[in-house]
Parts: structure tokens; sequence; C-alpha cells
């Protein structure tokens, strides 16, 4: 088993993570994003990147099924090296009176260069927070 | 939107996907997988890559739950760049009796030089099969 530091530098150093959660049908959505952790929450912005018409459903879906998982995993040719870190956690839409707001909209301008030139938030600026409450970890080897 | 074909060479260009599913208890599960593409389906093997104790109960998950996404998704630091496939379809446990086995070993084997040294089934040939219904695409740039 991993140690918490390990599980956090893990996370910090993956640039991207996939985000599965129920839809309000029981369908089974699964999404890429961009994040910041704060302690034990992830931050997610509704950003300036293009989305799909209805790419912001899943903000809405959270507040039927807020239990959502993580997926954060390195895949590489050589399966030795293979690792995954699934967490599982509440999810919730928060704005700018999240206690940690300042904290994760440094974060991630300090991890994404990218929103130098595109615009973190996209209209009313909105985040998803994730709460992370336990994990698994696998890796090819132990 | 995106034809078939093309849809088709992004999913066999992709190395790995994220398989997201219901497990017994209605909660989100998933996992990244390798896979070979037959048609409409993917083909991903049990193989001889080291399991977590549990790992092999999304096997199980299906008989309850068979409809199951899959993510396949290109990130770099070029947002640019960024885009992703989602797939919806169904999941069956297959054996070698499955009508497209040969060619879906025979494509494992092709896209992955990896089972040259491991071994592409861990007791008894068992593969997932998902038979893929619709799609659906985002890129960042149209």
């Amino acid at each position: 088993m991993l140690d918490e530091k390990t599980v956090h530098e893990l996370i910090d150093s993956s640039q991207v993570a996939r985000l599965a959660q129920l839809d309000n049908e029981q369908a089974v959505h699964a999404i890429p994003f961009v994040f910041a952790r704060v302690g034990e929450m992830l931050y997610s912005p509704v950003d300036g990147k293009p989305k799909r018409h209805a790419a912001l459903s899943r903000l809405n879906w959270i507040e039927k099924h807020p239990q959502v998982t993580v997926l954060i995993d390195h895949y590489e040719d050589n399966w030795e090296r293979l690792w995954w870190l699934r967490l599982y956690g509440e999810a919730v839409k928060v704005n700018s009176t999240d206690p940690h707001w300042d904290s994760a909209t440094l974060g991630l301008k300090k991890k994404y260069p990218q929103y130098d030139r595109i615009s973190m938030f996209n209209g009313e600026p909105t985040m998803l927070r994730i709460n992370v409450a336990r994990w698994k970890y696998w890796a090819a080897q132990a």
C-alpha cells in the first residue's frame, strides 16, 4: 500500500485524469479532465476550452449522483512500469465562495501554463470539487 | 461528426483505453485496459499482467450491468490538439468459442509485442468483448 505522501505525488504529477460518474439516466459517463489538488480535494475549472453542447451536464448530474470515481494512470510500452490510482469521492459544484478557491486557482495556474492563454473560466467562475474519500492503487511491480 | 473510418483509426491507434462500468453496489468503477478491435467490437484479454486481488470482479459485474462506457483520449501540453472519443456499448465475457476469437488474438499480438513475453491469458482463456453501439467525439479544433 502507498503512503499518503506518495499518493499526493502521483496525483500532482499527473496532468490529466478521467472522471467516471452516473448521468441522470443511470448510465456511466466518462471524461478526461484537468485539475489541481488542495489537500484531499481535486478542483477542476469549467474553463475556456471549447465544449461540446452538452458537456457541462456533468455538473448537474452530480446533484443526483455525487459519488464519482477518478482514474489516474500511467501507460507505456514497458508493461513493467504500468500503474493506476483510483480515487473515490464526492463531487460538488463550487464557486468563488469556496474556502480553498484561491489555492485551487493558484495551483491550476502553476500546473497549467496553458491558462496564460486560455481563460480558466467560462462565464460565471465555477469549479467541480471532488472530496477524495479513499483510493486504490495498482502497479505492475510492487 | 467523424466518419466510421476515422473513428476506427482513432481506436486502432490507441494503445490504452479506460473502461467505466457499474459494480454490483451501483458504484462507478474505472480501469485502464488494452484491447484490439474487430469490426465494431473491442476485445480485451484477461492476461498475464499482475492483477489486484479483486481486479477480475469486473468480469462478473457485467452480468448485472452490461452497459459500459469506454473512453479513448489524447492529452498533450498543446491544448489545441486535445480530443476524446467515448464509446457506449454492451460488455460480455467470451471464451475461445467466440466467432471472432482468432481475429481478436491475432489483432492483440500484432498491436502489443509485449505479448511475446507476457502471456495473453491467465488460466482459462477469457476475454471481455465490448459491442460498441454508439460513440461521441470531441476535439479542441473541429
